[in-house]
């Protein structure tokens, strides 16, 4: 990877294409290669046809960033369609059908009211056996928390902690879209959204885009100097059963479990050698969860790395450290490459100076799509 | 390629789930890989979200199909979304990160009205050039095909021949939409869809799916015998502006020139070698053009052949020798591997009796997304 970019998150005036131009210009300006155009570009984003009226978006975006005739192709997985397109990306470097290759995450969610984005996003889930019940995904992570506190003890006061951690980072991210720190309280005090999970414990949908820029090995020496380049060491990208009813577990995302292993055993490293954590937590409760999943804490014991501190910035394992989907924004196709470029700035030691992590050197991203059946977790390393 | 599938074209009863089901359950048979599960799903897909009110189609094929937990993935590039999930399974097997892709093209365009199947698909212009004026795929190739009229003296009559030749091709092959013969009075006669293209120039929306499995040398030996696989010599993929107004011609897509210059390149064969052609003939203009544009005509000469018998079943370059969109039907996420599914049957020599070309041995795919701007050639050979 020779370049990142990035849009604020929030709530926009920006079209979907002036965000994804604006982060597809900077992460090429951080590769150098403004004017070495990438001969593929990838967009992923979950459903711009309906949030914003706009089809065949990869093909719009080669027209307007001037790599016509460059080959254009978008990717859409739900929510880790962002990870998903870096995959492809991936692939296509890797089977030297392309060296220099722009993958686009974004969405444009703000454009409908909440309402309608709600069943936009709820046709991730299935139809026969969620939909048609009223299920939406708060309500299954809501059935997901309780099994999970009645299993293991958590309270709902220690679930809050994960929020009060997100909005502490996000606070010192300047491009979140919540730039402000919440207390226990306030956590607790906000509207149940699906009982017992409350507002703060939920992502808000949010507008923004994020860029990267991946290059073959000679591409790479050609653009930037080989210390600020970050590897990719492993990619996994796992399903599970599309209904959470028909799964085997309520407090485990398999499909996190079979990723992360994949990507462990391609990268070559452990959960040990991983020196900063970017998890999909799009809910409080997930958080925990994917902890566990990945490896990073025992089952039923994650809370108590957040509680100890281990999870902050300064700490041992530092998860989400520029905010999360909770503090930094989910604007779902732009995630999982948000996710990645937040990686690539530790790793090359450009993260924003409060929420910088000491000597870190291998960084992971772990991205969900539909309510956890399609997980893509990558693994980073300085070149 | 191991195997092939695809369910008949039309306007069909079944579910978009039940249409993908069928195919890739086809393709993983003909590949004698039932019990060995592809570890990738590609679902090459315009808008089930629209279409059909169902999102996230990958995973939800990934479990309908029993093969959670392999990663799944949707592709999209418009009507060439097909052939875009081929080059995403294609890059996937070629980087090491499969070693066996099952992938998917399926639409399900009849459970909207016409009216709004129209709109779903119009959101793959150009908004601010094309869609505000009331624009229209077929108002697009009805200004291409009185241009091409006034440059190269084609008259009305003889593009008339194309579809003729669609429908006698298409009335041969059990898996077309339309399987009756049309005369030149017919389609001359039919309404006008937009001057000086009748209902006979265009093709229909349909229902439908196609797949095939795409195995690494190792795997394909283990799959089934080596006189029954088709290797992938070669596949390009370009763009082109997104509004046809900003392009510097209406009667050639540069896109396509692109796109099989690549292919060719990579493949390291010409046109001379090609012994079986699918060009995408979403109206019959566009047929003419396609035929120029990869090499295997002159400019403003295609028809020549076209009237000679040349791009006949019998004669020495067929073209579309299935029914191509016209007369096959235009599912479109499936076209693209609908073609590619076609073109291995030529090469294995196991197409309908009346439409096997003798002796095919190399065969290429040309699949169009947006209106020309998003294109994908493949060329392919017996193993």
């Amino acid at each position: 990877m020779v370049g990142v970019g990035m849009t604020k998150f929030g709530r926009l005036e920006e079209s979907i294409v002036e965000l994804a131009c604006a982060a597809a210009l900077e992460a090429m300006g951080d590769a150098e290669a403004l004017e070495t155009h990438p001969d593929r570009v990838i967009v992923g984003t979950q459903n711009p046809d309906e949030f914003t009226g706009i089809g065949h978006l990869s093909t719009l975006m080669a027209d307007q960033l001037g790599l016509v005739p460059s080959g254009a192709t978008r990717v859409e997985t739900g929510p880790s369609s962002g990870a998903s397109a870096f995959e492809a990306g991936v692939a296509l470097v890797g089977s030297g059908l392309s060296d220099l290759v722009l993958v686009i995450g974004v969405e444009k969610m703000s454009e409908v009211d909440r309402g309608r984005a709600s069943a936009i996003l709820a046709k991730m889930m299935s139809n026969e056996n969620e939909i048609r019940y009223g299920g939406t995904p708060a309500a299954l992570a809501a059935l997901v928390a309780r099994r999970y506190m009645h299993d293991y003890g958590l309270t709902r006061e220690q679930l809050a902690l994960v929020p009060v951690k997100a909005h502490r980072n996000g606070a010192r991210n300047p491009l979140a879209h919540f730039q402000k720190e919440v207390t226990v309280e306030r956590v607790l005090q906000s509207p149940i959204v699906a009982d017992p999970l409350t507002l703060y414990d939920c992502c808000p949908t949010s507008d923004g885009a994020a860029a990267v820029v991946l290059a073959s090995e000679a591409m790479m020496n050609d653009l930037i100097s080989r210390d600020r380049a970050v590897r990719v060491l492993g990619i996994g990208h796992a399903t599970d059963f599309h209904a959470v009813q028909h799964r085997l577990s309520l407090t485990s995302l398999s499909a996190t479990v079979q990723a992360s292993q994949a990507a462990f055993g391609m990268a070559g490293v452990t959960p040990d050698d991983i020196d900063v954590w970017e998890l999909h937590d799009a809910f409080s409760i997930l958080e925990l969860i994917d902890m566990e999943d990945v490896g990073l804490a025992e089952r039923g014991r994650a809370i108590e790395m957040v509680m100890s501190g281990e999870t902050e910035v300064g700490g041992s394992s530092p998860v989400n450290t520029t905010g999360g989907l909770k503090a930094r924004g989910h604007p779902t196709g732009a995630t999982g490459i948000a996710q990645i470029r937040d990686i690539v700035l530790q790793l090359r030691g450009d993260a924003p100076p409060e929420l910088q992590v000491e000597e870190a050197e291998t960084g992971l991203t772990h991205n969900i799509g539909g309510f956890g059946n399609n997980m893509v977790v990558s693994i980073f390393r300085c070149a």
